[in-house]
């Protein structure tokens, strides 16, 4: 019999943050496969994992390299998908880990699509989500009663973020340290700067939460920067 | 010293999904409070807190009515504080526990920033938020590369869910069970009723999963169904 595989979300940072699910798969698959951008680097989400469970067992290294070339994309994911066949077909069971959640803009995802489609066993375990984790840090809400919530992976190529900024209630901007001058300027203009939050590295040591946009240098920005704006003010004291 | 307020989330169901966090506050704070409805109703979000954790300690009842006038809702939100205040203020720690995640419609977080303003102790714990858990069993994204994402939390009144149906890739409407005929037409209309999938009670006994929204009877739906719309497409076999 084939093995199965698991998506398993471990949220944005605190090991505290793991579901008991995903601690239980985590402690009865075999392998653990873990993406990287490139070798040698440390995974954030092995990290995260090793602060919560106790890990004793062989590490695939899943090479994804970062592109936007498709072609490059796609050699990575189709490599992946061989590299855990070979152990699938064997019978063993792997929990490829993930930043936050597996629906949430994963790597995971498209892995998982290739092989349900060649009738591997598949699933999904839901981790936190890094813009709830920085919703809480910060203490507000994504959304409340009838109030609509937009998620933006990249606001700096959105075309339709004036648009979005105008209609929506909540807008979750995340991975904002690209052009993040840019995104402050357009909220200051629509006088949203002070209705806005951002939350740099949530639940790791280094974790950054600032209400005033202004004190934030674009240059020291972590790559792990979300900012939510809520059109109702922030509500606090 | 006055006691700590934490605003718990425990997931939209399967008592598994609660994080190691939640779990840990759950079985050191004082007291567990528990939101209502109504008198006499079970709490799902106790069933599921039960079906993790060992809880042998005080449930502190709380009582907010389901109600379009927001003088009935201040009188429950102050109701509720009043009562969580005489324990927070005899230094007691109490868990409010929440469906989901606290910052995604809870109404936790009323609570909270009243509390926060008198400067009570408050903390946020993540939970995963319905939408997520929901993406996961139907085994689909909810965002992929640089697509975006809408969160519609009642789809019958939102008057701008034609043009959000049109610009965002893919859209999370929740609580869709009132009128879900009509949000059915509308997504026929626009070709996308292909390109959707409906979860009721996810991670309950009886969860239901089903693709082809014309197999659901709107009087039978329940209160706790999502529907995903995915403009890419489902992407199954």
């Amino acid at each position: 019999m084939k093995g199965k595989l698991y998506g398993v979300g471990v949220g944005p940072g605190d090991p505290e943050l793991i579901t008991l699910k995903a601690k239980r798969i985590l402690e009865q698959v075999d392998y653990i496969a873990v993406p990287k951008t490139a070798e040698g680097k440390e995974s954030l989400a092995l990290k995260i994992v090793k602060g919560a469970v106790e890990v004793e067992k062989e590490i695939i290294e899943l090479l994804f390299p970062m592109s936007y070339e498709s072609k490059v994309l796609e050699e990575g994911w189709s490599k992946a998908v061989e590299s855990l066949k070979s152990k699938l077909d064997a019978g063993k069971s792997i929990a490829l880990i993930t930043l936050g959640d597996p629906s949430v803009y994963s790597t995971y995802i498209y892995v998982h699509k290739i092989l349900e489609k060649q009738d591997y066993d598949t699933e999904m375990i839901p981790g936190i989500p890094s813009f709830c984790a920085s919703a809480a840090r910060a203490g507000i809400s994504l959304g409340e009663n009838k109030e609509t919530i937009a998620v933006i992976p990249s606001a700096y190529e959105c075309e339709e973020l004036d648009h979005i900024l105008d209609e929506f209630d909540n807008v979750v901007l995340m991975k904002v340290s690209r052009n993040f001058n840019l995104l402050r300027e357009k909220l200051a203009e629509k006088n949203l700067d002070s209705s806005a939050v951002i939350v740099s590295k949530c639940g790791l040591e280094d974790e950054n939460i600032e209400f005033d946009l202004k004190k934030i240098d674009e240059e020291k920005l972590s790559y792990f920067s979300t900012v939510i704006v809520k059109k109702a003010g922030m509500d606090k004291k």
